[in-house]
């Protein structure tokens, strides 16, 4: 298979005004595990496809990823970002608004490469991701200051801000590849249950993950009083006063934010969310081809679902 | 000839999540003159192609436009544009960095719309602009803090800045009709030049022009010391140092800088500028066919000329 960090490490970044396109060099450059554009080319093969041809689309997923990733953080106005200071925190807010939009933009020139033929469906499923990656960030911001969020709106949430981006990627391999209506469907619908079995995950290894392999600091949504999928289910048990944010430290906090969901056994219905998304995802699979390409995305979902315990 | 202004009246902001699309009907509702739609749709009639086919281009132009006044106006922290609060004003900076985001993607949506047989080089000519806009952006927040800026430098960035959007207006409609690659050429030449005198003209109406006409107060420029044509043209002759903000007011810094103007005649080369720029675009027409809309491209490099005297 293409080495997809090899491919994104050719991208030239070294051009005029270096104000503008340095930081997006600097962005790519912190690499990340690339699955987006791995999941792409993976769909590719299994259906018999050239990997060349989805390449620029795959790419162009991992540039708009980054893109949200540069923008989020503005918006957070996070300081770290895989261990190195945020854009915004090394140039500045301006720099990091302007770059992130000059990467949007290099994500379309990318897409722009993919076969004539396969141009305008293309463009069109990219568009379609892209506008729900937005909606979900404002559905994000929406709910911290909403005390009345149900769990069908955090998964819907999560599905528009997360499984999209990585079921589309799916899709665009799948299609590019001449995969059938209904086998671009299964890959979409699998990549969407591994994006929310992910994102449960990750809001249950911020309470319950090691901090080495976790690989950011525990404890961070707790110290936020963060709306995630724990919370919600404490809350949906009447807790929603009690996980409120009071006069204690850091530590304090978290030790009694811990105890309520001891008590409530929110870690139980997370990892039970988590199965039922994963054996979803896998259920997607069963009507396609059988191959090693197949059984890589199997062996990715029970992966992902193995480690959260 | 189709009114861009009831198309983009269709357009429909009224989805959820609200905090994401309502600031984007908000911008677009505040108008404008909708030139760059009109030039596309213009440029179609000139080669006797369908408006039809062009409008999706039109219209994505436009949104792209008033995307990047936004994201300016963030970046600027302009209050006020078109006579109302901007939209980090009227809601927050994040909004207003999320809901452009969005924007911007909405200009490639109905740019996806375009014939299918014209899309991938419509795709490329929008691309190939939007990145231009961003360098021009990037080269005039580099400009501030330089004090060697050149005539030269000036006139490359307000192309990227502002020409290149006219110019791939035009290209885009002219090529949807079918018009050859030396008629493409002419009419993007045109939309340059245009571009550029309308530029300076709007440096030359902020220090020369009449409050009621110009649309905007006079004397925003010399307030903030910003290198203009004008600026340009003084500090060329070693009146830079005398241009530096000192410890005055505003009126006596505008009636300073304004003697120093006049002493140096950067008037006289401001619209000598203006018509040689003039003169060039209306040079880049006599290859096309001579029509009714030929003569309105004609009447609007005049109507621009005419503007600052």
């Amino acid at each position: 298979m293409i080495d997809v960090n090899a491919e994104i490490g050719k991208l030239d970044w070294s051009r005029e005004p270096q104000g503008l396109y340095e930081p997006i060099g600097y962005t790519l450059a912190a690499g990340g595990k690339r699955v987006r554009p791995q999941l792409a080319l993976l769909a590719t093969k299994l259906f018999g496809g050239n990997e060349e041809d989805v390449l620029p689309a795959a790419l162009a997923l991992e540039v708009f990823h980054n893109f949200t990733l540069l923008h989020d953080d503005v918006m957070d106005k996070a300081q770290v970002r895989r261990g190195r200071p945020t854009v915004h925190v090394k140039w500045n807010e301006n720099t990091a608004i302007l770059s992130g939009d000059q990467m949007m933009i290099e994500a379309y020139k990318l897409l722009s490469r993919v076969p004539e033929k396969k141009l305008a469906k293309t463009l069109r499923l990219f568009n379609q991701m892209a506008t729900e990656i937005c909606e979900g960030q404002q559905y994000d911001v929406d709910f911290e200051s909403r005390e009345d969020v149900t769990i069908p709106e955090y998964m819907e949430m999560i599905r528009l801000k997360t499984s999209v981006l990585l079921a589309t990627a799916l899709q665009i391999g799948a299609y590019i590849a001449g995969a059938t209506k209904e086998q671009q469907e299964a890959v979409y619908g699998y990549g969407i249950h591994v994006g929310l079995a992910f994102q449960i995950q990750d809001d249950l290894l911020d309470c319950y993950g090691d901090e080495a392999t976790f690989g950011k600091a525990i404890g961070g949504d707790i110290a936020e009083n963060k709306k995630t999928y724990l919370w919600l289910v404490a809350a949906q048990q009447g807790a929603a006063a009690e996980l409120a944010m009071r006069n204690e430290t850091k530590a304090q906090r978290f030790e009694r934010v811990m105890a309520i969901y001891n008590r409530l056994g929110v870690k139980n219905a997370a990892l039970e969310e988590i199965k039922s998304q994963t054996a979803q995802a896998l259920d997607c699979l069963t009507s396609l081809p059988q191959n090693e390409y197949t059984d890589q995305l199997r062996a990715l979902a029970r992966k992902l679902e193995e480690r959260s315990k």
